[in-house]
């Protein structure tokens, strides 16, 4: 994983030896440490609770999961019809520790709907079913890596040459496995010679702003300012910020974004103050079911993350508490979309539905091993 | 300071012989203590350290601050002109201690200006000018509480029976110096019959909201829900929020309003989804040197706030933070603000002259011991 290119960041996971290690990024960034989520419990537990996230990220990881599962599975298993169902179980295991981000259902379903075809249409021998999940693993991951260069190349047009920039929570390396995404435009904007600036608000109740973005900018030297989520409107007022670039958790047909809490509220002080608001996502981003945002779930996480300073509590124990992870920001909030086949512009409806159709005719020219993305260079 | 009535709400001060305690709103709702002020480097520090915060109080601790270093200097300075020039510097340390909330300046002020006027004017003997100073102080503290019990029951008239109402930061008695301001209109509507529910965001970054006013609510069975702050704009975007409802630091005379960091964002969002977005505060908020908002000096504290969770470091150690305590909502996002001189409309510049006059006036019928908003009952 390490061959395709110097500045691809850091990277959230690692596979080595069968082994899979994720970065452990609840202790980002006073410690760089290895979290080891080789057992599906572990994964479980490692998404749920965030020691990885970001919704690329997220899918990445569990599709890498599932099909190391698989090959559990396999030494346990020899039946074909049991397999399956046990991995059909592991699957829905794995989609339930989060509930918005759109990826972790894709990437693991790619991986299931694979083992039924090679069990089911190619009677592939079961022995040799997880070595090809795996392999469709690192090949999601590196069509991943492929789109967030691509889209971070796309996105350069859209950025000033000393742009202000406020980005939301954290759309890096870290968290799209790979290079990034809104932070990716950014990285791919510095490194080819722009001089952006980034405002980072802190992002609550997580605090990935503080944590993990403020981090990686300066891993690459990009000059940021770390603000609370609260200043930004005015922050805006007194024309302090060219631009908003954020990444997305699932993306509706008509263009809705659901992403990290507080990206509605940046959504629509951009519009009210006619600046421009960028939502960076891959096209794995959009659930081609779902025509509008009203119905996707949001999660909803644990009280505590808002009644405890650390492991001080700071209010009353028992107050009601809203910690919706996410929000939804309707499309008009939002100026482009930036994906690996373009910008996308409104009409949403269309556009998205063009890339869409874009994505599935080059997947038909070349099904396998096809990057989509192939034709980008890292910068 | 009990005797005026049993709803008043936690009183951040208690003068006892001679000595100024305050409750250390740091602690809360963990520890209710009482901090040490007496002495005037205490106060300094209590001030700047937010032992005490909230406009209002701040003011009226710093006034009574005041009083007890003039009974200090009199021990010591024989001589009216030395003993003036002392209680200058003491005036002026205190209004050094934090720069945007302008009753700070008004009460330490009142307190001088009484000085000069009782030793220039009136010939008072030195030995009886502390005493009179503190009669002062008192008296400034017994309008304050009078004028919040008046604004509080004017700003009724503007609450649905049923409302959900958004608050920022901590508006009650803490802050304001007994009743509360905006957190005193909550009051006044419930203890009315009103059936409020209220949310209130934590309040980045010293979580006033978290720690302050879910307290404070707590204490009078008003329910509320604790939000992330950069969640407000969802809420209303979902018809969550009824109104929005906030006190001041300092107000110019067209309405232009410093509060704490996000009350501009929240004002702008509001605007954008039609909701009323009210200010209470007493008029000795507002600055009648000031036309408008742009030259308020909006404090920039410690990078610490942001950096730190506890004493846990979250982020690089230097990383560049802009940590505004305040901004500015401009005029034209305030629905209405709530004084003890009735509910003020736009255009501000004419509604809140009117009322600084009307103030005047009732001053001069009865400058003494003049309570501005006696008529008005605790409810």
């Amino acid at each position: 994983m390490s061959s395709i290119g110097q500045n691809i960041g850091t990277l959230p996971l690692k596979v080595d030896k069968g082994q899979l290690f994720l970065i452990d990024q609840r202790l980002l960034p006073e410690k760089l440490e290895l979290f080891d989520a080789t057992n599906l419990e572990s994964m479980c537990f490692a998404i749920s609770d965030m020691v990885v996230r970001g919704a690329p990220s997220i899918g990445i990881a569990a599709g890498y999961a599932l099909a190391i599962h698989a090959k559990e599975l396999v030494t346990e298993l020899a039946e074909p019809v049991s397999f399956l169902a046990c991995l059909d179980q592991a699957r829905l295991k794995l989609q339930k520790t989060r509930p918005t981000a759109v990826n972790l259902a894709w990437a693991t379903n790619q991986i299931y709907t694979e083992a039924t075809k090679l069990i089911q249409v190619k009677n592939l021998d079961l022995k040799l079913v997880p070595a090809a999940l795996f392999a469709l693993a690192e090949r999601l991951f590196s069509e991943q890596l492929a789109a967030n260069i691509a889209l971070s190349s796309f996105g350069q047009s859209l950025i000033p040459q000393a742009a202000s920039i406020l980005t939301h929570c954290n759309a890096g390396s870290l968290a799209a496995c790979g290079w990034g995404t809104a932070l990716g435009v950014i990285r791919s904007h510095h490194f080819n010679g722009g001089r952006p600036t980034v405002y980072v608000d802190e992002t609550r109740p997580r605090n990935q702003g503080s944590k993990l973005t403020v981090w990686e900018l300066r891993q690459d030297h990009i000059p940021c300012t770390l603000i609370c989520d609260s200043l930004a409107g005015y922050l805006m007022s007194q024309k302090k910020v060219d631009l908003v670039l954020v990444g997305a958790d699932r993306i509706a047909t008509n263009g809705d974004t659901a992403n990290k809490v507080g990206t509605y509220s940046l959504a629509a002080l951009a519009h009210a103050h006619n600046i421009p608001f960028y939502v960076a996502a891959p096209l794995s981003t959009v659930d081609p079911t779902l025509s509008n945002g009203q119905s996707i779930e949001l999660e909803e996480r644990s009280a505590q993350e808002l009644t405890r300073i650390g492991n001080d509590l700071i209010t009353l124990n028992d107050v009601p508490v809203l910690n919706l992870a996410f929000d939804i920001t309707p499309h008009h909030f939002i100026s482009s979309i930036i994906t690996e086949y373009g910008v996308l512009r409104p009409p949403y409806k269309d556009s998205i539905a063009g890339a869409l159709s874009s994505k599935q005719k080059s997947m038909n020219e070349s099904p396998a091993n096809k990057s989509t993305a192939k034709e980008s260079t890292v910068v």
